[in-house]
């Protein structure tokens, strides 16, 4: 199996409803530094995953959907907190509706998983790992 | 899949038996930084894989339990190589443990596996995955 | 010139006023890794520069007291923007405060200087660096 | 499952052919940090995966045949662009003939599988994670 | 003082003269990352060193003007060593120029010093540090 | 000032005496990840500060001298803790000697100033500064 990596950021705000989160029910926020890791099995007559290039950018664009808002503001979000996990699913659908729309070329329908992984600090992360299914 | 990530550390002295190990068959020593993946296949109803804090904290009691220590001096060990890779193994028996009995919450009896990285230098590490058997 | 640097972070919501912020000026968050280099000329007679469980405990603290907030709604910072820079004076005054109450311990009055560094991201960082002026 | 990783580098220069590459079509050249990691399901007699001397000689030995070279010069390489993926293979195969030919001592027959990562910044990586087939 | 730091990088082909680098002396490449650090003794109006977004475009810039390309052929090194040394200098003297053509905004005539790293590898980094002499 | 850093690790066991110490009076141990940064304030014809591969080699040996031992047991050390602190001087020393020596070669002899910082942990790390008198 190959893959690629490619590493961006946002920022946000947000709380979290759940007495298990203490002082974090509190509007604060958080960066969070994400890896994306594309994989298939085989390499395309290039010798590449993806382009590494559109990968970067396609990553780009998702975060830019979220970068610097108070996601308790956000519609999509209503009545779910915005926990690591879940923000790592989020980028993670985003990702597989862009490489079905084409974003990443052609070579993005060979791409079988994803792995989203959302660093919020030095000491804790959260990610979300899953095939890509292909329409 | 899901998965949390936390992390923190933990120094030791130690000796080791066979040739194998060269100069490291002295008594030495080594801070291991520790990195605990939890993974499970649905987020509970909270939108978390087990409340961060609680992993945090179950890690810092187990890690506490070997602090500080010359493992040489281990009836646990006793016999045995307390490799990066077999301490790697001892974290995750000790966490099992704790999941077992409920020091994650409620949320630990869903997570299917762990795995348990320990850094000994800028260079090298050892890790054991595996599946949680609860009982 | 001897050092002694801890590390910890937080995680705040914030908005910023000014033009120059672009899309920075709606609310949004952060996390923050904290480095505090704490400098002396010469250790005590330990062979410390700080205590370094006393450092990590200040450090932890003064974070507190920032942490899981909306720094808009902080009467400290009316009128100001938040910005990491000011966050790095901010967390370098305190921590003065701090070893002037003596929570470093004696070795504390013999901390020259100070520097805090707040990285935002795996890209981008500030730091505030001076001498400590004892009373 | 246990694992032991060993981290090196080398660096290279090369060009890639193919307008996919952009200005990465001139020559230029890359540092590739690399992570191996050697899995087996259990240890040997002495605690270990594999000796993480002989598997830091082996790794160094491997990437010695590569480093301070261009690429484009190399009769290996020819007809074939040295992305980061190919050189990822390149290495996972250089340590597979290596272990063969016993450069890891007896326990490198028990590996089971590797993961070469070559990291080409502080933002892009890629990898090759497969079996490895021993004769 | 003062200071924010921002990070970035370029990939390059070169080959050193003089029998002190060995087999460096052969046609061979680098991935630099870049860490440049503002310092000025206040902050402006706004709470801020130098404008962050511009201070990341503006090295980006000048970074563009080295990245993917042989420096052997490069008329500005003609005769010179591009040794990671010789190298952060050359990025400091362009960035002092671009400061210098205001690409900073006005705060950039407030900045005292800077600071330029490369990081060429997980080991090995060289750095030039000195002040901006403004005109 | 131009600098150039390099990168190594040492592991060892010890104990410290001092109430201050708490559970670290036991006999525990350490990795210590080794930075250290050579200063001077022109570059040699060939465009370096030092060469590169010396000054790993000299690190390297001066570690070699502390790795893999037990420091109670050292006459080196005797009546004193070898704590991080103590631990950057010994290392800042040993490298004077080697400079002295001739070790780096004669742009050695240039070299005004060094910087020792070791890392015990992810979140722990003390550094000696100093200029390097030559005789």
């Amino acid at each position: 199996m190959y893959s690629v990596s490619v590493r961006d950021h946002f920022m946000i705000a947000h709380s979290f409803a759940g007495e298990v989160f203490g002082t974090a029910q509190r509007l604060h926020g958080a960066t969070y530094v994400v890896d994306v890791e594309f994989r298939r099995p085989d390499l395309d007559p290039d010798g590449i995953v993806v382009d590494i290039g559109r990968a970067t950018e396609t990553l780009r664009a998702v975060l830019t959907s979220l970068n610097y808002r108070n996601l308790d503001e956000e519609a999509t979000f209503k009545g779910q907190n915005t926990t690591t996990e879940v923000l790592a699913r989020t980028v993670f659908d985003r990702l597989v509706e862009a490489i079905r729309r084409g974003d990443l070329g052609p070579g993005g329908r060979a791409v079988e998983s994803l792995r989203v992984t959302l660093h919020e600090s030095h000491v804790a992360s959260a990610a979300f790992d899953a095939p890509v299914i292909h329409h």
